[in-house]
């Protein structure tokens, strides 16, 4: 499983462009950087489409999307699906405006999307146009529980056949699915919700994970996946007393600069449904 | 004396809705999160009143304004007005130039404001509608010492009369003061001006404070700035050989996460004038 | 050699007005302040003449351009010249876009430059009007060794002579040249790759440095770089085992924070030629 992808990226260090938000995109480039990729930042629609040509993967989120941002992601990703580039897309906040909802509806007609990540509610909010997000964090009466684990498998997979996109769910149990298959993964720590950019940090990452593991991507994305929530895990084990959630952060990209493939075999917790 | 504040953040879990420059955002969102509040930031004019209507607070801080965000922070300054959220303004830099003194005058003309802080440079900017500020930081010539404390107090007494918000002036000595009475706080290190962000994150901070000390605004914010100073304080007694400010801002947030109730009242240091 | 530069910045906290990306702004804020200087950021075209009057140095980083920032950059440009403050050019990613490149060349017609920090392939570009960068990093096929130290040496002066202003390559071997000499200096380590933001660092630096050492720009900008590789030494030889890039990043920046004169003249290694 997920057979060498973390050398693979240290091999090839693929270069993600990143249409990111403010808030969170200093970390976005730390930790790509950290996996083994390369970072490049443009959202000015003069560049983005020559950006997006001299990078293996696009990410696209919109945390902090603004009408020249938004602009810059539809050329950016007509772009990189001309070149046949992995994008990813994080609906950040979908949900909590219309034009958070609107805009990441019309990104998924016109673009296709190699992996769509998000919390539950984000997901949520792309198929029924509207969720009951509370901000940028998943709303409780969405969560994934047990007793609705096969609703929620069932509700990705048919997700991801509607769009040909891999559909990654994260929260406490994460969920990435294609139409036929589905990781239940349950790595990460409740910490990692007490910083901003969890989930940020590892949708960059997916452009890198993507890049390297182009011929499959479920498996590629399964790998970023169980790699983010493991790296929390171990950056939550070496928190002593007084440390709180910056010193948490640190850990985290920290982590994911010294993760191997075989770490991340011995340390993933999935399974496949 | 500030009741239970913090473990009333802890238990609700306030949104802040943050228009803030794009130097200390993240900062601002981890210490919100750190403190127990939840972050979301939007400053695109088609979603700012939309995210305000979601959020409990709203915290306008004009570090890097532009045309674009200034409008958004007009219309969700409006729509926290309408609701009654606790709306918090930090006019960072007015003074520094027309653009900044201007647009916050406006603000404070049309939207109204629950706190409003800065450091005495700033403040005075906006009252006199030019002062000698020198960048972001207080001009020397402004400092509050001994000698003109008193004078210091009777004019956040009479700003926060004619404003109707609690005032903050921060700096070596802070004051919080409403028209009637006013804390002289002591709390807090002289390093926390070697790190960027300290007033940012005060300021973000007080959004959560204020969401959930809604009913006392004056000693909520008295309680968010006493906390942030304890925070600095505690901080600095961290600081190990080697370390240097980028550590104090890890330890600083740190210690925001760790503070309790419990702590915040044997450490908060202030007198009523 | 190098005076007391660093007591000098420290003495008259020169405050530096940095135009620059959204992805590294937090860290070269804090790394001025670190050296002792002070930033302030401003990119509204309605302000950025202002701010520059106000400032003691301009630093211009096209890492994330866009339209509304490039207009200022050429405003302030303007403005610090007529001022006679000395003005930094970070051309980050020159030769990436179309975007970049022409906007670079377009400062450098425009604007007189006192410094201007670059990768080999980015000040190639702006000689050139392309290069084979890739991304924000050098190309490998740009990079300097032994073999061509030479010419590349004869280059940098070349240019320098060409706009009048200091030349700083930057990478495994430093080059800061003016059109009669240069300094070749060997302080860094390689993980100062793996964060980002460490050329945009050095840059808003350079602010600080060029206005404490005024008088020789060429001396006062090795300086600066002999201090940002001796830190990035200082940096690695803190790391413990577990930690990553995010550490080192802490560790530079708390190593500026430390430095002295008399540190930076044990640690600086450069011969001029």
């Amino acid at each position: 499983m997920f057979k060498n992808i973390i050398a693979e990226i240290k091999n090839t260090t693929p270069l993600v462009h990143c249409i990111t938000n403010y808030v969170t995109v200093n970390d976005c480039a730390n930790i790509l950087l950290a996996c083994g990729g390369s970072p490049i930042m443009a959202d000015d629609i003069r560049e983005a489409a020559d950006i997006t040509s001299v990078c293996s993967a696009l990410d696209i989120n919109i945390g902090t999307l603004n009408k020249n941002t938004i602009e810059s992601m539809f050329a950016a990703g007509a772009k990189a699906n001309e070149l046949g580039h992995p994008v990813i897309l994080d609906p950040v906040g979908a949900g909590a405006s219309k034009l958070r909802t609107e805009t990441a509806c019309e990104l998924l007609e016109k673009i296709k999307f190699s992996i769509i990540r998000g919390n539950i509610s984000e997901i949520k909010a792309l198929t029924a146009g509207s969720s009951s997000t509370k901000g940028v964090d998943a709303d409780a009466a969405d969560a994934v529980t047990p007793d609705n684990l096969e609703k929620v498998i069932a509700f990705a997979k048919e997700f991801s056949a509607k769009t040909g996109a891999v559909i990654a769910i994260t929260g406490a149990t994460d969920i990435v699915a294609d139409s036929e298959k589905a990781y239940v993964i349950t790595n990460g720590h409740p910490i990692m919700s007490k910083i901003t950019g969890s989930g940020c940090m590892l949708s960059a990452m997916l452009g890198a994970f993507a890049a390297a593991g182009k011929t499959n991507i479920s498996e590629a994305c399964a790998a970023a996946v169980c790699a983010m929530g493991l790296c929390g895990e171990i950056a939550f084990k070496r928190m002593k007393n007084g440390d709180g959630n910056l010193s948490f952060r640190t850990y985290l990209i920290n982590a994911v600069y010294n993760l191997t493939d075989e770490k991340l075999k011995e340390g993933a917790k999935y399974e496949i449904r």
